[in-house]
């Protein structure tokens, strides 16, 4: 099979490999975890790659700490501003501390309490960095982050839509790769594009002839419209259980890996989502936060059929409130 | 620093690295997980031994194995029996299909519902294996025991007080010491002693200076109280929310062992528990069983002061049923 071309779009292979190198000894090298009872469900061989057991629970670190780490001297005594009420704001928070840079994190005001604490944490003992609140309601977030970035020089890392933070996150596909040998399938939550369009290319680079399926909410699938459409569609704000998936639009950077390197989107639902997030809590131990269950739902519940085939799953993250937790997986399954 | 001596007692350091090669590529090497964030609370470095990700989620698995596959061929062809509503059952369900004999596991008649589908299930495609439910309130379950022992030449595996359960119990600790490097402390939960007597052994072999704490419930301390008395103590059976450790005395081959290698024990209440189970599912993304905290809530909770050392901490398994499970850690914290 031939490797296809990466002619044209945003990362190349050698860019997940740089990024790999700068990731390591800082980014937990994720377990790459099987069950047998998904595998008899499924009649494939399923690699989970546990990216809710990395820094701070998510695969975002991969990408925040490889854009910030590029950073100029200049770049670096100035700062990093992200807009984030979620998983990119305190991978930023946390990337910045460990570089030694100051962060401005922009959050909605009403954001909850324990993710402000969060963020917070993360940039504990870094002077100069603040999370700075707005009224979602009244105020623009664009021009806040606009007059900060004046302001105080700041670098703004947008949460997918950036080379470098694209080639952070394939080093997730890379890793899983390099540790379990070819696979037929891999498969990968998308809400921006930015996981899957770094993966798409790391996998395809070191299995030329694999295939990348994507899994969007029921609710959010923009990219699948956009697939058929053949351009970037936009849609409102979808509502899902899938908080990290509530992305309007694949990026201008992300979508051409997408068109190019992956083979199709599926979509689950909320009710497919918390059923998968009960298995990995009952069978695998494991906390998964309900976009982290994406793809491990295609697989499970039948969207995706992969019989005879060896599989990897990328588990985007576990970061997921505790109590909105219980109730979803204490509900009778 | 000197090795202890293990004369006299029921398994010697050959027994483990003998169930370490028969448990070579049937149980899982569990990961040695770490958190800074347990590290910046302890002051200590730990290494948490996942027996969670263990097959059929928990360390019993080890030692159910080990003694099953050191059966004599007439053995095998009659099967075992275990009384058990617990992790053991089904650990020696497992390990019975795994190697082809019978089971029959003795179980009260209201068991949870959940508890008797999962050893059936692990005995499933195995024949005349059954699960024998009695009354617990009319029926002695010893004597259905001898009943069926004697009807069918079965071998009644006991869940604890047994060299070969011991000794496979045992490779937890010999896994992560060979893995992690020395330590410092070896922290383990202590229901009847066979996890505890297995990797005490194991740990001083591997690390002469190494100190071994033993963690039981604070209603369910039989162990504490016989170290200090100087003999096995039987209690009533304790109220904890640790029913892997709901033990009334240690065994009489487990008990010498605890007295020679073991340091000290010490306690957690239930509410200790719960925060620390709430720990593992916030920041490590792990659902650990009520029993699985006990030794790692002597560290984060402070019974066990581990400032400046290495330690290792087994978890010890993560059954747990679901509804219960979200109702402890949703509860507030």
């Amino acid at each position: 099979m031939q490797t296809p071309s990466f002619t044209g779009l945003a990362i190349q292979p050698t860019d997940i490999d740089a990024a790999a190198a700068r990731l390591a000894g800082v980014a937990h090298r994720t377990p790459a975890r099987t069950s047998r009872t998904a595998d008899e469900r499924t009649g494939a061989r399923l690699y989970f790659k546990c990216e809710n057991f990395q820094r701070m629970g998510a695969f975002k670190f991969r990408g925040a700490y490889n854009a910030l780490s590029q950073f100029s001297p200049e770049q670096r005594q100035r700062g990093v501003i992200a807009f984030s009420s979620g998983n990119h704001a305190q991978a930023i928070a946390l990337a910045a501390r460990l570089l030694g840079m100051p962060s401005a994190i922009v959050m909605p005001a009403d954001s909850p309490a324990a993710k402000l604490a969060a963020t917070r944490g993360y940039q504990q003992g870094q002077p100069d960095s603040e999370v700075v609140l707005y009224d979602r309601y009244t105020e623009d977030r664009e021009a806040i982050g606009k007059r900060l970035a004046a302001e105080r020089g700041m670098t703004l890392i947008p949460p997918y839509d950036h080379p470098h933070v694209m080639a952070g996150q394939g080093t997730a596909a890379a890793e899983l790769l390099d540790e379990v040998g070819p696979l037929d399938l891999l498969v990968v939550c998308v809400g921006g594009g930015g996981l899957i369009s770094g993966c798409a290319v790391a996998a395809h680079a070191r299995a030329p002839g694999i295939e990348v399926i994507g899994v969007e909410p029921e609710a959010g699938n923009d990219v699948q419209q956009s697939l058929a459409a053949g351009r970037i569609v936009k849609i409102d704000t979808p509502r899902t259980l899938a908080d990290g998936a509530q992305t309007q639009a694949a990026g201008a950077l992300t979508f051409p890996v997408i068109q190019r390197l992956v083979r199709r989107v599926v979509t689950a639902t909320d009710a497919q989502l918390v059923s998968t997030m009960r298995f990995f809590a009952e069978r695998m131990k494991m906390v998964v936060e309900p976009t982290g269950c994406l793809a491990a739902a295609a697989l499970l519940e039948g969207a995706v059929d992969a019989r005879g085939c060896r599989v990897g799953i990328v588990i985007s993250g576990g970061n997921v409130d505790l109590s909105h937790y219980a109730s979803l997986i204490g509900s009778a399954g």
